[in-house]
């Protein structure tokens, strides 16, 4: 038999620790209404979380219009210039920061792993109280793909020292939980991101909740013991 | 047996025919925050497209404060004072006015029933290029209740001088569902506010599309004939 193993947690940033999904919603319709690009913002909803390269090339498929290497780097410049106006004024998700500090008092291991480059995630980790010197924080940068890919759930997994098969994937969007299952983990979905609880279910959430908050008041539904 | 007859759509404004409901929510994101009421965004995207009091009713009950009738009346300016700053750029979504010419040019009965007031919708009507002394437009301003309500539907029913169960409600929202179901009209959903397709059937649409032009691209499967 299997010796059982303690839970550990790898989560996504953006609409699940901290209210930031639409700020980027708009800061990329945005961008695109500068490039001249028209995609309408459910679209642009739904891609957020996904891999930069990913979220261009299916815009590209989409809208017909065939994006150069000069125009994706406009396009991501456009965006952090327009998302930094608003990155400021994010706030932490309800209950965020309480059930990290619980996981921490509690010696459950944890983790951050995001679609988002340090550039753009670094400011929102200083609101949310996160030192990346502490605690494992895996971007963009520092993997070959992003999410639905699940390199960075397995670089997050590896920094902590745990098997990816015994952690919960905790994510706002689809992208999060394809991850999750592409790299053989439990996801968790949040609605905090704004998608359905079907959707999320669908994507394979083995349980969604509202937003930490929620997902804290049912810890134990979860593994998170010791 | 019931004599057939002829179909007639009752549409939606925002995220049904304009690519307005981001906005909306980042307006009264931008409101309650400096009412110092603290929500999370997602709640608010799922409340866009009710009645005003309505959402202001729920929000109070979620965040426990008690709105009064200044707060109430300071947060309504607010928010049509953040949205105005939008509103300018606010584009149709794809084929909303290819859809709308095909209705008229066919002869079929369509009319527009929004939850929002004259004030904020006349500029988005003119962007849709609909004349409302052309086209029979109900706004909040004209009914005691807004969605989801029925009040709206039937009052733009009346006005086109049809009945009610002969209509298709579209809309991008569950207010606007549920509205179809309580007036007996059928609900078509659009995915172009955010909702996904799951909600929008528990909801009550019969039929869901991704926006007007996928609806225009199957307008024979819901009766979009003469």
């Amino acid at each position: 038999m299997k010796a059982r193993q303690p839970t550990s947690f790898l989560f996504d940033l953006d609409g699940t620790l901290v209210d930031s999904v639409y700020d980027h919603v708009l800061a990329w319709s945005a961008a695109l209404q500068e490039e001249g690009i028209e995609v309408s913002i459910w679209r642009i909803h739904r891609r957020i979380g996904m891999s930069g390269g990913l979220f261009t090339r299916a815009l590209a498929r989409e809208t017909g219009i065939e994006f150069d290497d000069a125009t994706l780097t406009r396009l991501r410049a456009l965006h952090a210039k327009h998302y930094s106006v608003h990155s400021a004024n994010t706030r932490p998700l309800p209950g965020a920061r309480e059930l990290l500090k619980y996981l921490t008092d509690t010696k459950i291991p944890w983790a951050i792993a995001t679609s988002g480059r340090m550039l753009t995630a670094g400011p929102v980790l200083k609101i949310l109280g996160v030192d990346p010197d502490k605690v494992p924080v895996i971007t963009r940068d520092l993997v070959a793909y992003a999410k639905p890919d699940p390199d960075l759930f397995l670089a997050a997994a590896e920094k902590l020292g745990i098997e990816i098969e015994t952690a919960c994937v905790v994510g706002d969007s689809i992208w999060d939980m394809l991850a999750a299952q592409r790299a053989r983990a439990l996801g968790i979905g949040f609605l905090s991101g704004g998608y359905g609880t079907d959707e999320l279910e669908r994507s394979g959430a083995y349980r969604v909740f509202e937003d930490p908050a929620d997902m804290l008041a049912h810890i134990d539904e979860v593994g998170g013991r010791r």
